[in-house]
């Protein structure tokens, strides 16, 4: 099975995200508004609950921490997909790394660059348009993170939750 | 906030549930395919926070458990909901009556009748053709359940997941 992990940012900030997912975002039905800590990875059950284990350490290890958005950015030229920039953070960082190393595939595809997708897959005018737009507005979210998912995905394409690991707060 | 708690069926199930809603369920993109344990309920961060504390006692009380599905039956005449009926289970019924009591507001509606729904809000004409041939089919699904779900719903309708409880995991 396809496994990725993700943080879902506060219900505030999903609707915010969704108000433009819903009109730029071809992903907006598979997913909330996420940032991706690990990118898809293929897994069997065995691994999988070696890896729980893993993730579970890894979330005792970790102490809940604000993420601030001020501004939309873009993966131009690479790819056209607009974002709820996530301003780097050290924790974000450690997450990432230690989700790479180890009994993890290293599934690294390009430098980590947090983030929330809310356009992507647009045409190039439709994308010169939106940026052009989105670019100008001023945003001024804090967030509290206290959680990572795990999610597997179904033959649809659509994420389902396996686990939520919360900081401090897993047994093992 | 409004929450709700679900079982997740496994990904094969999932996947052949979403192989019907995708056609007869408007709520295909809203949520994965899933067995309701308790209907949405408002609840405030403070009251969730006693919930989750209760929801972990829950699933340290249970063990895992296998649920059947031998067919498709339907709700009416009461709604036209078409669903793979989950064989009645003493967990089943016990989670649901755990999460009904104590702490938890009673927001119980109709009886407990567990079941995984495939199509809703159809017209008359298009539920008595899709039910006509789906009650037809024998389906043999056995499932093992081991953890559930406490999902909060987004200003668009769609679920996202707040936090897993696996059956003798939980810390305390």
């Amino acid at each position: 099975m396809k496994y990725g992990i993700a943080i879902f940012p506060s219900k505030q900030v999903q609707d915010e995200a969704n108000s433009y997912r819903k009109r730029y975002d071809p992903h907006y039905d598979l997913i909330p508004p996420h940032i991706t800590l690990k990118e898809a990875f293929d897994a069997d059950d065995e691994t999988i609950d070696e890896l729980v284990v893993e993730l579970k350490k890894i979330a005792n290890e970790t102490k809940p921490f604000e993420v601030e958005i001020n501004k939309v950015s873009s993966f131009v030229p690479v790819t056209n997909t607009i974002y709820l920039k996530v301003e780097p953070h050290d924790t974000l960082n450690e997450l990432y790394e230690k989700m790479h190393t180890g009994k993890f595939p290293d599934n690294k595809r390009f430098a980590f660059v947090p983030h929330i997708t809310i356009g992507q897959k647009l045409l190039d005018d439709e994308y010169s348009d939106v940026f052009g737009r989105m670019k100008m507005r001023n945003f001024q979210i804090k967030d509290t993170v206290d959680r990572f998912q795990l999610l597997y995905q179904l033959e649809n394409g659509s994420w389902t939750v396996h686990e939520s690991f919360v900081f401090g707060k897993e047994y093992l």
